[in-house]
């Protein structure tokens, strides 16, 4: 079979330099607002961590939950928000995602979908150290400031 | 002993080529009925995988619900139907369940049991992406497609 | 920061069609050698299962070996067979490889790397059942046949 | 008794700001010298993540092994170099570390302590995907930009 016949996806992916610059926007939105310290994690699609910070003062668990909300998003592909809400809905199923996911999800606000500008998903922040809706925030700050879209869910 | 006076038990047992057409034919429902993008696994009477498919853009987690809703099935000898009611209303055994199995087992509807045309359980099915209810039908219809029987529970 | 300043790679990704004709040429190549039952996993860029299939008689560890084939190509981005080599070479180092990848990787010819036309590394196959040359002939061949690029280390 | 009295431990300890430094300057030699895509991770003294960036086309396994060349040397209090030496002279005593650590040690050149300028241990550097000697330059490199002292053992 030649290879015209076969059906390829090409797609966009993430590369460290966006991934840094996502890291590097969010948390100066962070210090600007006077958010606690915030730990921040940038997965690429197949789940594996490109670039990461913690700030000074951050909790030792906190790298677990920003890299689990950014988990929890590319494993249903869906946003934190709604993972949150689903998670709220149907507690029987989301305690057996935590279970068949290895305790990787974090259905939690702050995780969010990076998608190119083809709009597939390439990868997700996430975000761990104020409250959510503020973590969310800086994460789609940065994403933003890449030049990428940010789908919170 | 001779081997006339052992308990032998005939079961039939799933083929490659039976869990292939499952696979697939669950696949063409799920494509005519323009479900979001499937992941199906089939799994044969020791839980152990068969036969595997991925639709593309389908979450990185969809594997092992997958894997899961079948095992499940298979763990307890009861569709995803029976077990969702069950771990609804018994959710402190179903958190033990998660845990005692490793992270196994998924209770949700699309989890399926294969019978052979004498009864016997030879095998389970799981599917996940899109609905449970409309997960659980691409299940039967494949089972079916195979000449056996669905067991959702 | 507009979009154009953003440096984005632009890859190609495996298709689930792709997926299924290296597993199905795969396993034609191998009945007609008249190899042993085999086990084929076909692995996306980010190390998760999107096609499978284990050919009936096939023992039920083949479903992890045929993945860690798979999955340690990724891992270190090497074929099996050059990753067998270094394993001999050099022990100690792949013992830490076995517990810090939990299990995930097998060292061994079998395991070989997709590249897409534009040689991105966007896959990666994993058979076993046969010996190790024979399960690798099959793994190229399937890819070949998906018109795809073999690198097997 | 009264806070006078209690013997306090003053520390040096490892600021995200040099953490940051340490990453960045490990990869501008690691392109410098067209080295491999390389992996940085920099955990503190509790052996939790800092910062952490991995090149594109790095495989899929590099984090852990960045991760667990820091660990490792957090672990025993030694440098990598050390830590290879024994791993080959007390093969059995390692592969009971391997599994003791739950698989989060990788005693290989290219983990490196960071000693404060008290000489305290204050973290360690993990680096992957060249050599280990290349690897290891490149942690002493960014270590040393941060005004800290690389201990390689």
């Amino acid at each position: 079979m030649s290879s015209e016949n076969i059906p390829e996806i090409a797609v966009s992916s993430l590369s460290l330099s966006s991934a840094a610059t996502i890291v590097d926007a969010a948390l100066v939105l962070g210090r600007r607002s006077n958010f606690k310290p915030l730990t921040v994690a940038v997965l690429d699609a197949g789940g594996h961590l490109v670039a990461f910070k913690r700030e000074d003062a951050s909790g030792i668990l906190r790298p677990q939950i920003a890299v689990g909300k950014a988990w929890g998003a590319l494993g249903m592909r869906l946003g934190g928000r709604v993972l949150a809400q689903r998670a709220e809905a149907h507690p029987g199923f989301y305690n057996a995602l935590n279970a068949v996911s290895e305790g990787r999800m974090v259905p939690v606000p702050g995780g969010v979908l990076v998608r190119g500008t083809d709009n597939a998903v390439i990868g997700a922040v996430g975000i761990s150290g104020d409250i959510p809706d503020n973590d969310e925030r800086c994460a789609i700050a940065g994403i933003e400031q890449a030049g990428l879209i940010a789908d919170a869910g």
